[in-house]
This record gives structure tokens, C-alpha cells and sequence, in this order.
């Protein structure tokens, strides 16, 4: 299958392009940089290092003898996108390229308004591109849980059947995001809904969980093709920021009470599910959603994983509840359907205690590379 | 009171403006004269002849001895924005600068991102220039009854109870936009009621039915006072080009079956619920929704009322349906609540037969005006 892979140089676009690559598919990459450029805004960087986009395809082609296109530049500009898919004809386009960070977003007015225009108008542009140029094609775009909010009643996947005064309706389920990020995300889910409806077009929201992990099998095979490790507290994850605190034995920071729960997903299930999604494409005016999480947490459940873990290295660490920078509920009910996935063939990987000792490990072998003055949050709302 | 009416030079922020300034609010304009551009863009016109802004506000003031400023300038260039706060302190901000045609948004994917950038950015700089110079300021949002859709259950104002797996909670109302203009207001109530939550700021989205309508009190008092009448497929409301149509004995062109049932009112409650809300603001920190307009009526019922009054008029007219160019429902369920400006004191004015007739002797006096080849409608979707 002709797939391309937008935002294919980040965290989740380049092990989901090399293991779709592996899987025999013709992969092209779409990517800005923009992750990147992020990484030195904000002095910041990947535990792990990065070489660059060309060198990480050549030596992805010396171990494996596959080629994987490239196409450098930025969904936000229109006649750049309708190139790619002149010349590439995808059957589908896997949509990682947005700004992804919540913090990031929230840091004040232009970085809001960036984050609005840059994963809106390109999704916009991806719409009408996709409607004109090859209008079969099955876009793949990444959501996440954190569009549903914490509401006190169970999160289904995209709709929710309600009845209401003696009637019913199968309705989108309600969204209360929390963050200018998240917001963007609800944007993109309505625009992409409408543009089924209104053009017949065939698109998967996933709303995906919190993504940990760092390793896939194909990112394994040469140290140039590893994947990001993002652990700051603009663009890394609370388990990430955590593994990283112990390694140098720091206390793991919970913000709040600790309570706030969300779904979780491997990297390697993150791929999968694009696979799984590009081979059972939606039909043509579906507007298909799947949440896409394995197992729920609460920050305190990964804070205390994570401490016995690092126990177990030899290293004691305590854990501070700090003040929440994040506007949030610390305490609250959760539980969220999420079995389209795996009725279509996912078999999850769980956060067990060796994966999180595999992290720890690399994290300890790359521990001078940690910039510590970025682990604690400095954006606020 | 203080109050800034952004769009005011348009059809609703105009009579706005007049009505709140005669109560006696301190009002200042805010407008960068789109409406009047798209227009030339369009080769269209108001079927009344409208003055320039300054005219029209000079003339206010010899009718009735009031000031009302003018800043000229776009909500989306944030310096511009800061400065007229910074300059009017207003205590009410009442937010008609939008690009409010669906079938504008819908012209090409230009008028799309447009339309999006130009309402969502615009009004994310309202949320953070409000925050910043005015905290307590209270953002009067105009959105529409149609980013709801038309659902197979009641609307309910703004959010709605629900009963899930045997659990409660009261949720924002599922939308269901139908244009990329829809779903700009959309964007925007998700956008403003996390705003709310985030920086406990004070927010009422009205969620206006189809104006119709043209005079006010304030607008009869002298020529150059008079309200823009807009009747072209792209600006103009089905009810405004039905009394057109009739004017010049065409037949009555309803897009399809003519069912599609949706909230109206007239321009003069219009001017009165933006006086209730500014009269009794949100809470800090509550996003309150009103529904705002009196009456439910199908396209089709419209035109019957429009023939009736003709005929009475000695104009004989056909009613023909024409292909439908929206992606809509035309025959649906359709009944929404509201209570909320009611029970503030709303009086509603009805669309009676003497409404109707008024606005056709109007149309009569100035059909030299009309533009003919813009009646049938040329966007489709």
C-alpha cells in the first residue's frame, strides 16, 4: 500500500513509517523539522541522539534494503501538499504532523495561536487536498483521549447513544479538552467529521493514549534509526519525566494529588494500530473512531511503578506532589471504552515491570545528556 | 456601561450598537469594514443603501446628541486589539466580527481557511487580550443554532444531562456543524469554554437562530440610519430572498424538500437579548449558552407565509424546489430549547403578517437595487 507518514521524523511517526516499511508498504515521509526546532526554542533535547531524517533512511536502507521516500516541508502550505500527492498517490496518509504538546501550547498567546493555526489549517489543507487529488484515499489521523476531558460517566469511542425526553440519538460524544493542544484536537475531529459527511471521504480518529516506550523492533536494529526520548516538561510524559528523575536520583514530581488518570499505550501497539487501521479502512463517509489505549493509570500508579522499579537498580527515590501547573481534576472518575482495536487484531504490550526497566536502561546509559534544569514545569495556566 | 461592539458596522452589531447606546451605554465600534469587502468581492450588495460608517455615526449623533467611537481594525492583529482595550476599559465586549455566511466558507478551500482563521484566531485573541488588560470584562459571543445541527433529540441550551451505564453527568451539547462557517463557532464555544475553566473568565455564547428583520427603532429614525438588507445566495437569508424573489414576481426557489426546520428572530430581539446579557453577566468562571431566537419554522413554511403576503399585495408567485447545493437533512426532528432569555425578560417580537409585509414594502421601494443573477445559489457542497 502507497502510505504516507506526515510528521514521519517524530516520536510516533518514525518507528510507525519503519514498521510499516518492514511490513512491505511504500512509505513516504512528510516532515517540517518543526519537532526539532522545538528542541532548540526551548534548549531542550532527546535523551537519545537524533541523527538526521537522511541519515537515519540511508542506514534504515542499508539494514534492510528498503527505501523510504522524503518529502521536506509543511501541511500549512497548500501547494506543497497537493505536490506530494500528485506524485505519490497515497492510499493512505497517516497524520502525526501537529504541534502535540499541551504545555507547548499553553506557554502564552502566540505559541496558542500557532498551535490553533498550524494543526487546524493543515488539517484543513489535508482535507480539501486529499477531497481533490485522490479522494479514495484513507486519512489516518492521530486524536487523543485528552479530547474527551474527565467526564463522570464512561468515554465511548467518538459517539454515544443518548436518550433524551422520551427519544434517542446516536450523537459525537461530548468533548471538554484541556488545553489550547487538546482544543485543536476537537477542532480537527469536527473539521474531519463534517468532510465525511459532506464529501464522502474515509477517515479514522484515533484517540490516542499517552504513548511510553522508546524502543520498537526496527528501531533496535542500528543505534541511528533509535527513537526520541522526550522527557522536559513541555514535551515529555509524566513516565518518561519519571524514569529520568530516578536515574539521577531525583524525586519523582507529581503534579497535584496524583490522581488524574489516563489512558496508556506502548509505542509498539502505536504502530500496530496504524497498520491495523490502514488495513480495515473506513468505509467512504465514515468518520471512524477507535480509542486507541491499552491499559488506564494514574500518575501516582506510574510514580510508585517506577519507584519500586528503581529499587530494584539499587537507586531510592521518594516522591513530591508539587504544585499542579496544569488547570485539572486530580481526583475523578475514569474509564473509557476502548475495544475496536483490539476486536481488530491488536494484542497489546502492558507497562510491565521489564519494559520499564528496558527504559531505565537506556535512560542510565545516556544520563549525561540529561538537561536537568528542564524537568520541572515552568509553563502554567 | 461600557461596550465594545466588534462588527459593529454589520447587520446585527449595527442596530446593536444604536439600541445600546440610546439606552445610554458608553458604546465604542470595533469593525474593519469585511462585510463591506465582501460585497465587492461578491459583486453584490445590501439591498438598502448603506453610508459609511462615519456618516452613519455622525448622523446618530445629530438624531440624538450621542457619542459612539469607532476603532477601525481586525480582532486578529493582537496589537491592534490591546490598544482598543487598553484604551476603553470596556466591561462588556459584544463579539459580532466574525465571517458569518456558510456558503462563503464553502466557496473554495481559500474561503475555508479564511473563515476558519479568521473567526477561531480572532477570537482566541479576544480570550487573551480580555485575560490580560480586562480580566473581568464579559466576552458577549454571538455563535449560532446551528452548531447543533439537527439531532433526533431535543436541544437543550449549551450542555445536557446524560444517563450513561448507569452513571450521570451534565455535558457540553454534541454539536453537529453543517459548514465550515458552523464549525468556526464550534471551534470557538470549545475554545472560550475552556477559557472559562482555565482563567475563570466570564463568557455568554448566544446561539442565535436566522435573523430576519431589518428595522429597529433606533434605524427608522433617519435614511442614512438604515440596516443593511442582504439577499444574495451567499449573505442572504432564505426568508430575505423569498420577499426579493416576490418583489420582482419570480417564484420562490426553496433548496429541496424544504423541510429543513431551524430557530429564528427578529433583528429587534436581537438587540434586546445582547442588552439582557450584558444587563445580567456570566458568573466569573461560567461559560453560560442561551439559545436565542423565539420561533421554529421550516424553509418551506417561509415560503408559504411569503406567497400569502404577496398575493395579498396583488403579486402572484410560484413556489419551485431547486436542488438542494447544502449537504443537509431535509426533512428531521427539530426542537430546541429556549427558556434562558425568556425567564431574563425577553418579549418577543413574532414574524407575523405585519412583519412581512414591512420588510416587502421595503424591498418594493428599493428593487432598482436588486442584483438579480445573485439569487440562485452558485456553492455548492
Amino acid at each position: 500500500m502507497r502510505i504516507i507518514v506526515a510528521g514521519g521524523d517524530g516520536f510516533c511517526g518514525w518507528p510507525t513509517a519503519l514498521y510499516l516499511s518492514k511490513k512491505g508498504h511504500d512509505v513516504t515521509i512528510v516532515d517540517n523539522f518543526s519537532r526539532r526546532r522545538w528542541d532548540e526554542e526551548l534548549k531542550s533535547n532527546s535523551l537519545t541522539p537524533i541523527v538526521s531524517l537522511e541519515s537515519r533512511i540511508h542506514c534504515w536502507n542499508e539494514c534492510t534494503n528498503k527505501q523510504i521516500a522524503i518529502h521536506k516541508g509543511d501541511l500549512t502550505e497548500y501547494g506543497f501538499l497537493c505536490d506530494v500527492l500528485n506524485e505519490t498517490k497515497p492510499e493512505a496518509f497517516v497524520h502525526f504532523a501537529e504541534q502535540r504538546s499541551a504545555p507547548y501550547s499553553m506557554i502564552d498567546r502566540d505559541h496558542a495561536v500557532f498551535t490553533q493555526y498550524n494543526n487546524v489549517i493543515g488539517t484543513l489543507n489535508l482535507i480539501y487536498a486529499i477531497k481533490d487529488i485522490v479522494p479514495d484515499c484513507h486519512i489516518i489521523k492521530l486524536g487523543t483521549m485528552g479530547e474527551y476531558g474527565t467526564p463522570n460517566i464512561d468515554i465511548e469511542e467518538g459517539y454515544i447513544k443518548i436518550r433524551h425526553k422520551g427519544r434517542d440519538d446516536v450523537l459525537p460524544y461530548p468533548k471538554q479538552p484541556g488545553s489550547i493542544y487538546h482544543l485543536s484536537k476537537v477542532h480537527d475531529s469536527h473539521n474531519l467529521m463534517f468532510a465525511c459527511r459532506a464529501w464522502n471521504m474515509r477517515v479514522t480518529d484515533l484517540n490516542q493514549g499517552i504513548v511510553y516506550g522508546l524502543h520498537t523492533e526496527e528501531t533496535r536494529m542500528a543505534p541511528d534509526l533509535i527513537n526520541r526520548l522526550d522527557y522536559d516538561a513541555v514535551f515529555g510524559t509524566a513516565l518518561n519525566r519519571f524514569l529520568i528523575q530516578a536515574s539521577i536520583g531525583h524525586d519523582l514530581t507529581v503534579y497535584g494529588a496524583g490522581g488524574q488518570t489516563r489512558g496508556f499505550l506502548n509505542v509498539s501497539d502505536t504502530v500496530r494500530c496504524i497498520e491495523i487501521a490502514a488495513e480495515n479502512p473506513a468505509d467512504r463517509g465514515e468518520f471512524r473512531v477507535f480509542n486507541q489505549f491499552t491499559e488506564e493509570f494514574s500518575i501516582l500508579d506510574l510514580a510508585r511503578k517506577v519507584q519500586r522499579v528503581a529499587r530494584n537498580e539499587g537507586i531510592e527515590v521518594g516522591i513530591t506532589h508539587i504544585d499542579n501547573p496544569r488547570v485539572e481534576k486530580e481526583k475523578h472518575y475514569y474509564r473509557a471504552t476502548h475495544t475496536k482495536l483490539i476486536d481488530l487484531g491488536l494484542s497489546p504490550h502492558f507497562l510491565t515491570y521489564d519494559v520499564l526497566r528496558d527504559i531505565l536502561h537506556t535512560v542510565v546509559e545516556y544520563q549525561g545528556r540529561i538537561i536537568q534544569q528542564n524537568l520541572l514545569p515552568k509553563v502554567k495556566w
